[in-house]
C-alpha cells in the first residue's frame, strides 16, 4: 500500500501484478516487505511513500455495488449498541459488506458477525471482499433470506440495513438477548414512519431515532471554511432495545 | 442495573447498599444474580425490568467532572483511526476519562491505551472510573504532563484532549508508528487554526478537519419531528497521519 | 424604546405608566420625544440608553399565546415568494400574528395582508398586536374558518400556518393569481407527506421542500464556535406555484 | 416569461429576439401581452405555459460574475435589520448586485439604496442587472472605493459584502443612524474573527454571528429524504448595532 501527496492509492500487494497510477506504474513485487516510511519509484520515475493502509482506506478501495454506510454513521452504530470485542451480532442485509466488515474488525478476535444476503451474486462478492481484508473468520456470511428469521439466539445486537425492515423487527427481537439493542439503517423518513410503528409492535423499548450531519473543512487554516458542497444526508439511525 | 419504561437507572450492584429511585427504593443485594428481564419491586411496589447495562450506558453513568466527547465523535474518531482490538493508542489528558475508557473498551484483549494527566485528582478520579467500568487491564494512566512527551514509540494513533494541543504535536509525532493518525479534538475555531498550523510544521499529511451534527427525532410516528431544542455544537475533528 | 449592554427591554412608550426593570423603574413620559443615543435614568441611578426598537424587536416584544415563526423561516417565506411592496397575500391562521405582520411590514404601503383565524379570542389578541405595531392599515384580520374559503381573488402569495393545511390546498389555489406561490409551515414530518399529497392533487407545481438549521456563534473571537445548546428545529417550508 | 413542467425559463421579452430551448425556439414577440396561463408553442410544436417570473427567478436569471448571496441569507438579512419599505440602506461591494437589488426591491417605493463598487467593470454590469430588473430608481450605484467611507448619514442599515470589512467598519458606524445595524456577511472562519475584533472596536453592540444550513429534501412524498448532495456552507453572517 502506498500514498503520495494528496494522492493516494490502496493496492493489496499481488508481486504477479502490476498497478498503474497518473504518475507510471509500479511492480507491485517492489512492495513486498517494504517498509512504511520507504520511497518506490514508478517507470517514469514519479516517487510515492509507502505506508500501511487504515482500515477506512481499505474499506474506501473495496468494489462497491450497493448503497455502503458512511464512517460517521458505521461509528455510531458501534458506539450507542456497545459492540465491541467478544459481541455476536446479527445483520441484514450484507450487500457490499461494508456494515458487516465494520463490525467484524471490531468484535474480534472473539467475537462473530452472522449476516444475511437473499441476492446470491451479492453474497458472493461480500465473501470476496471479507477475504480482501482479512475478516473472514469473524464472519458468518449466509446466502439466505432474512425474511425466515436468525438462526441465532442471544445476540448482543442486530442491525438491519434493508429497504423493509419493518418485514423482520420481530424476527430481530426474537434473536436478541434481553438488554441487546436493535439498530435500524434507513434514508428515507416514510421508512422510519414505518421502522418505528414495527418496532413498537414487536416490544422494542427505549426507542431513538437520529441522524448525524457531517461537515469538512478545508484545512489551510487562512482560508478555514466548511466546504461549499457536501453530502448533507445519508440516513436515519433508529434504535430499540429488548428490555 | 435496571430499567423502567422512560425511566432508566444504571447500578452498580454493591450488595450492601440500598439503591434509592424517585419511586422507591430496592436492596442491591436482591440484584445479585438476578436474570435480565426479570422483575424487581421497590419499596412502594413499582416494578422494575432487570437489564444489563451497555457500555454507553455505564459510561453515562460515571460521575463528570470535565467535559466529555460524546458517543458521535468517540464513534467517528475510532472509525476514522481504525483503531481496534490491538491497537495502541496513545491519548492525553485522561480528564473524565470517557475517551480513554471507549478505547480501552476497543482495544480490548491485546491492545492498550497510553493516557496522560497533568492533574492528580482528575487522574484519580479517572482511575477510581477505569476500575468501575472493568478496564484497568487495557490502560496505563500516567500522572504527568505530557509536554514532556509521551514515554511510548510506534503507536498506532494518537488522540489529543487538551486545551492547546498545539504545543505537543510534534511529540505525538514522534510517538506514532509510520502510518499512524494523530486525532485532535477541540471545541473552538480558534483551537482549529492554531492545531492546523501545528500538524503541518510537525509534519502530519492528509489533514482533516470534520464536524459532527446530531439531531434526535421524537419517536412517535405521528409527530416524528426533529427535537426542539438539542445539542448544536460538541467540538471540531482535526486529523494528520504520519507519512 | 431603550438599551442597556446585555440588558435590552422593548417599551412602548405610554407617557401613562412606569417600565420595571431588574435595575429600577423609570417613568416612560421621559422617554417621550427623548433623541436616540440619549441616556435615561432608573429610580436607582442606573444608566440606559434609548434607541428606537427594530422590527424583530417589536415583534419580539409581543405577548404570544401560539408557537411562532422564527425570523430565518420568515426571511425564506418573504425571499421565495417575492412578496414585497404592493403584494396582496392570503394568510391562515393568523395565531399570535407574527407571520401576518411581517407579510405586512414588507407589503407596505399599496399591499394588503388578507389573515384568517377561526378560533375568536386568537383574532381579537391579534388584532391589539397588530394595532401595537402600527400595521392595522395593511391587514385585513378575519375570524373566520379558512375550510369556507378566501374571499380574494388573483393573490401574489398564500401562506398556510395550520396544523392540517392539506384540508385548504385547493381553496389556496382557487385564491391565487397565475404564477402565484402557495406556501405550507409545518413542525412534523407526516405533515410535510400529507401536504405534498395535496399540493400535488390541487395542481400545485414546482414544488420544493426545505428545512432551514440555525446555529448562533458565542462572539469573543478567542472563544468562537456555536453556542453549545441551541433551537435545532422549527418547521418545514413546503412550496408549490400555480402554473 | 414562461416554464414548462420540471424545465423552466426566465426571459426579457424583446420583441426582436427568438429565444431557443431544448424543445426548440420561440419567437418573443409572441410573448407581448399573452395572459398568464396561457401557452405557447415552439417551432417543433412543444407546449410551453407562460407565466409572470417571480423576483427570485428573475434574480437566478441575471448573469453572475461573482460569488452571489443565497436567498436564505438574504432573507435573514432582510428581517433581523426590519430593512423594509422606506429603508434608507448603504451596501459595498456592489459586485454581481444580488444584494443590491433585493435590498432595492424591498425599500421601494420610498427607500433607497447606496451601492458601493470600486471595480469600473463589475460597476458597469451591475447596473445593467439594476436596469433588467427595474430596480434602477430605488439605487444609487457609486464606482468608487467604500474604503474612503459612506457619502451618506443616518442610514437605517448598511451591508457590507467585501473580503475585508474590517477595514471600514468604523466608515460604516459613522455613516449609521442610532440603533441602526450593521450586517458583514464572509465565508471565512478567519474573515469572522478579524470582523468581530473591528466591530468591537468601531463601538458596535449586540454582536451576532449566526450560519444558515438549508436542506433540500426530494418532493416525492414516498421517498421523502434530504437531497444527499447539497450547498452546506455559504457563509456568516454578522451583525452589530450603533447604540
Amino acid at each position: 500500500m502506498y500514498y503520495s501527496e494528496g494522492e493516494t492509492y490502496t493496492v493489496r500487494v499481488d508481486p504477479e501484478k502490476v498497478f498503474h497510477t497518473t504518475r507510471g506504474y509500479v511492480n507491485l513485487r517492489d512492495l513486498v516487505g517494504a517498509e512504511p516510511g520507504s520511497v518506490i519509484e514508478t517507470n517514469v520515475g514519479e516517487r510515492f511513500i509507502v505506508s500501511r493502509a487504515s482500515f477506512i482506506d481499505k474499506l474506501a478501495s473495496l468494489r462497491r455495488f450497493t448503497q455502503v454506510i458512511y464512517p460517521k454513521d458505521l461509528g455510531y452504530i458501534l458506539l450507542s449498541t456497545g459492540v465491541g470485542p467478544g459481541s455476536r451480532v446479527g445483520e441484514a442485509g450484507t450487500g457490499t459488506g461494508f456494515l458487516t466488515a465494520t463490525l467484524a474488525y471490531y468484535v474480534r478476535p472473539d467475537g462473530k458477525v452472522y449476516t444475511y444476503e437473499v441476492r446470491r451474486d451479492f453474497y458472493e462478492k461480500a465473501l470476496e471482499n471479507f477475504k480482501a481484508l482479512g475478516l473472514l473468520p469473524f464472519i458468518v456470511a449466509k446466502n439466505k433470506d432474512i425474511k425466515e428469521g436468525f438462526d441465532e439466539q442471544e445476540l448482543d445486537a442486530v442491525v438491519l440495513d434493508l429497504p423493509d425492515p419493518w418485514l423482520v423487527a420481530d424476527k430481530a427481537y426474537a434473536a436478541l438477548a434481553h438488554g441487546g439493542t436493535l439498530v435500524v439503517f434507513v434514508p428515507t423518513v416514510p421508512q422510519v414512519e414505518r421502522s418505528l410503528h414495527a418496532l413498537r409492535r414487536a416490544g422494542f423499548r427505549r426507542l431513538e431515532v437520529i441522524e448525524l450531519m457531517m461537515r469538512r473543512y478545508k484545512t489551510e487554516p487562512a482560508e478555514l471554511r466548511p466546504e461549499t458542497i457536501g453530502v448533507q444526508h445519508t440516513g436515519y439511525i433508529i434504535q430499540g432495545q429488548k428490555l
